[in-house]
């Protein structure tokens, strides 16, 4: 199962960080944009690539140390086409130096149109009865607002690819209790009900080490709910987002 | 406004359907995806140009009947970087034969990271101070369970580069009562809570014919939600999926 090689990787590290691959164009040294400009202009393509040589100079430096990279979809995208090949590429690259990828997509949808979502990103693609992979991450993010119709299919992937998703449980940004936090009438608050589906549908996806392919997205910005959360769901592993620029500590997540 | 464009569309064709460009590489004429595997070969670049050139013709076929498309991001994700450009691609040629575009993404996350999504799909991104246009949609499709600090990037957009955004409010899939239909503590569900969320998001982008610039997706499948969320939200625009296939008909939107 899928988190059980992140689990080994952490171990082996000692080291239970994901480092976040959201490449921002400004924070990118000069000399890596004017090489990349120079190769493809100031264009879509020249900033792609930018961002894939800043990538491939954090991974060298992290891969020894830290067992995972989170690349967020969002900064690739921004860059077309172009971008999402870079995204690729970076995957690519950060598996070839042993470390596992979640792909941050947060993506969501229902029946074939989640599971192509699934393929894009965890599973294959099938052209004429070849199988060929495409993104190649080993975790995806997902919302979850659709329900098992929008979950089912990932882990249809997931099971066959050996693969595992994150569900967006308690998410760390200032508004995330507008919804997340309203109590249902069954006195369960809305992020408490997520959590207990990610529960039930782990169930699917046993690990070896207690912890289902089925993780869940809550952050270290809310140190009273990731408490009590992690009391609630046993089988479920977390990625905790929010650590550092976001306000969250090492006691918050302690 | 994105929208009142939309309208001015449905007025002028007496047609108020989105055709949906979802395609799906085993539906396509086989003599489309041979010319395009001779040229491409049987890979993911290959099925992409298939996709495309099935789209050329059904957007030839559809421009002077139809106001708009609503491409599905998912199937075209599917094939990689590749089934991405042809996205871009496909949007740009509905473009350029008058059609309004939706991009069907869901996508979703939080401040600068959501405001990459927007500018990827409605607005610009800078290169060293030079705006490109990236995928060029009019409007968005936009899962908000993360709050106000996931819409509100997306509005700010909108404002500057005459777009729309769609948020999922009652989706038409079976299980979307799961989450969704829930109860909160003060009776209302989630899915009026979060349709409430849009009239007040939508306050910041009026439009001249009552609508603003924050529509709603509510499914064609639940009528009794449809008929009570069009009267609860008179300044909210709907895109009704769900019809057809999805087994909605037309007494159910009328």
């Amino acid at each position: 199962m899928s988190f059980d090689r992140l689990i080994e990787g952490i171990k082996r590290t000692k080291n239970p960080t994901v480092a976040g691959l959201d490449p921002k164009l400004d924070f990118i040294p000069a000399y890596i944009k004017e090489e990349a400009y120079a190769q493809y202009g100031k264009t879509l393509e020249g900033a792609a690539e930018a961002l894939y040589r800043f990538n491939v100079g954090l991974i060298d430096a992290l891969c020894d140390i830290v067992p995972a990279v989170k690349p967020q979809a969002a900064y690739y995208e921004m860059y077309g086409w172009e971008g999402v090949r870079v995204l690729k590429r970076t995957i690519e690259y950060a598996k070839s130096k042993g470390m596992f990828v979640i792909t941050d997509g947060k993506r969501n949808d229902i029946g074939t149109t989640m599971e192509a979502y699934a393929k894009a990103h965890l599973g294959v693609t099938e052209v004429e009865g070849e199988p060929l992979e495409v993104f190649g991450g080993d975790a995806l993010t997902v919302n979850a607002y659709l329900g098992t119709d929008g979950v089912k299919p990932v882990l249809n992937v997931c099971r066959d690819s050996d693969k595992g998703l994150f569900v967006l449980v308690k998410t760390s940004n200032p508004s995330s209790g507008e919804l997340q936090d309203r109590k249902l009438d069954d006195g369960m608050t809305i992020y408490q009900t997520m959590g207990r589906m990610c529960e039930q549908w782990g169930a699917e996806l046993p690990g070896k080490y207690g912890y289902s392919g089925v993780g869940a997205v809550v952050g270290a910005t809310y140190p009273a709910q990731l408490g009590e959360l992690r009391q609630a769901l046993p089988h479920t592993f977390f990625l905790v987002p929010g650590y550092g620029a976001q306000g969250g500590g090492a006691q918050d997540v302690a």
